[in-house]
């Protein structure tokens, strides 16, 4: 079967914020096991001027879903900015994996010349399907779960780069 | 045109490494400028059970020849990895840049299915070429260039997201 636009994206959304949603476990019960306040885990960063932990994990899932809905041709899921504790971002990464899961193949299939566009930051960008998801989507997803993994490894969560890739979920194998 | 594994893979590394070897130069000046001895930026690591920076610039450039090897079924490419300064990071990169373009788009093309196997650790991992493509080596590619990147940030290097994303080489339109 030829790799498909939705084979490149939907899937490795949900196998990436799955591990994602079992890492924030493990952070919650290291907190509470090491008696360390959550939002301590939540608001840290890795450097000043970039984003703490919960923002990753805001980006990470608003990336899924932005190119999930926008190479489908639907309207981008709107989700407020406000979780602040463990259980409340992982119910959005629960809520992003239910939007993801209902996107259909054949609504994304074919969507390689699909014109994209979207404001990041200041900057109004314009891609094609493919190129949005190759050289845009894909990069920044990866970037905030990296990023947000990045941030519990050096304040001591014990995770390691098998969880990132989903291992514990039976998600390794291809 | 149809998404390809070609287009899937090759043309993405050589995005994200060309980023990367700009944000060596600018760790590189940021050093010199600062008088910080660059090999204090090249050992840092985010945790001290986490590879340093060097080692995850070498594991992103081995995940980039390694994936487009096995797809287009050649000998992956042994480097030793002995690099401990920029330059040898940069020659690196430039190393990984010229394999990676050697390789053409009809051998890759149609790998959906070959059979890939690789030692991780370990495990020994099988995957169709499309499974090891999307849920293998561009999130572990992106993984390494990530938490480089994090590593720098961290450090006080003065970089930003358009740096991995490109977009000083011009890169960062689709």
């Amino acid at each position: 079967m030829s790799l498909s636009m939705f084979k490149a994206s939907v899937p490795a959304f949900q196998r990436t914020l799955t591990a994602l949603d079992a890492i924030l476990d493990k952070a919650s019960a290291y907190a509470e096991e090491r008696k360390i306040d959550p939002a301590v885990l939540i608001s840290a960063r890795l450097a000043p001027d970039m984003y703490p932990f919960s923002r990753q994990v805001q980006m990470a899932t608003d990336h899924a879903k932005g190119c999930s809905a926008r190479l489908a041709g639907l309207p981008v899921p709107s989700f407020t900015d406000t979780e602040a504790t463990f259980p409340e971002l992982k119910a959005r990464i629960a809520k992003t994996l239910e939007f993801v899961g209902s996107v259909r193949p054949d609504q994304i299939d074919g969507s390689e010349e699909r014109p994209v566009s979207l404001k990041a930051g200041p900057r109004e960008l314009s891609f094609t399907g493919q190129d949005y998801l190759v050289f845009f989507a894909l990069p920044n997803f990866y970037f905030h779960v990296t990023t947000a993994y990045g941030i519990l490894r050096h304040n001591g969560v014990p995770v390691g780069k098998l969880d990132f890739l989903g291992a514990a979920q039976g998600l390794l194998q291809g």
